[in-house]
C-alpha cells in the first residue's frame, strides 16, 4: 500500500542555523523558507536525489510542534510521511486493522496542499507517520 | 555533498511486531530479519521504491541501542543515514566546519557492508546522522 517516501521532518529550534548546516557542512540543495501560518510551522526543504528533508520550525503562538519542543529542546526527527494513491481506502484498511488515526479521521489539506493524515506513533513503533495522497 | 536517503532507521522495541504492522497495515515489502552480532543489532528493511526503512532491534547484552529505549521505550526514529561518494573527503569537511564524528573518527564497516561514520546529533539539531559511502 505504501509507496515513496515523500519526505523525513525535522523539528528544529533554530531554523537559520539548520539551513547553514545543511548548505553549508552537508552540501546539500535548501530551498528558501515558507511560513505556512494555517499549519503553525516555517518549512525548508533539503532536497536529496531520491527524497527530501522538511525542517520544521514553529510559527505562531500555537504551533502544533510547540509541545515536541518542550520533551526534545535541541530538536530531532519528527515524522515520516509515506505517499499512497488513495488516501481514503489507506484509511480505512488502517482502521480495519487496529491502527488509529489522529484528529476526526478525515484528511485535512497538508504543508504540499495534498490531502493528509497523520497515525498515532503508539501504533508504529514510536513514529508519528504521515500519509500523504501523491 | 550529501546524495541519496540510504534509509531511516526506526528502533522498535518488538520487531515481529513492527514487521506485521509495516507488512499488513502499511502493506509494505518487508525483508527477513538479519541478526548482525558485530553490530549489536537485528535488522529489517521495509523496501520503499525510492528507499528504505531499517527497522533496528537490539541483539546481544551491549547493543548500542539500549540506552535509546531506556529514553524511548517504545521505539521511535533512531537515526538518517546520507550517501556520500568518499567518506574521508566527507569527514574532513565536516570537522573543518566544526561538525563532531562519533568514535575515533576512522570509518567503520556498517551494517550493509560499505565505510559509515555517525555525526552527533548535536550538530544536527538533535539527529543521529549516519554517512555512508555508496
Amino acid at each position: 500500500m505504501i509507496g515513496r517516501l515523500n519526505h523525513v521532518a525535522i523539528a528544529v529550534p533554530d531554523l537559520e542555523a539548520a539551513c547553514a548546516t545543511y548548505r553549508g557542512a552537508l552540501g546539500a540543495t535548501v530551498s528558501a523558507p515558507e511560513d505556512l501560518p494555517e499549519h503553525g510551522v516555517t518549512v525548508v526543504f533539503v532536497e536529496l536525489p531520491n527524497t527530501k528533508i522538511e525542517l520544521l520550525h514553529p510559527f505562531g503562538e500555537a504551533s502544533p510542534i510547540a509541545s515536541f519542543f518542550e520533551k526534545n529542546p535541541s530538536g530531532g526527527m519528527h515524522h515520516v510521511c509515506y505517499e499512497v494513491e488513495d488516501i481514503l481506502a489507506a484509511r480505512d484498511r488502517l482502521k480495519s486493522e487496529g491502527a488509529r488515526v489522529l484528529g476526526d479521521g478525515e484528511p485535512k489539506i497538508g504543508a504540499h496542499g495534498k490531502p493528509v493524515l497523520f497515525l498515532h506513533p503508539k501504533d508504529f513503533a514510536g513514529t508519528l507517520v504521515e500519509l500523504e495522497q501523491a
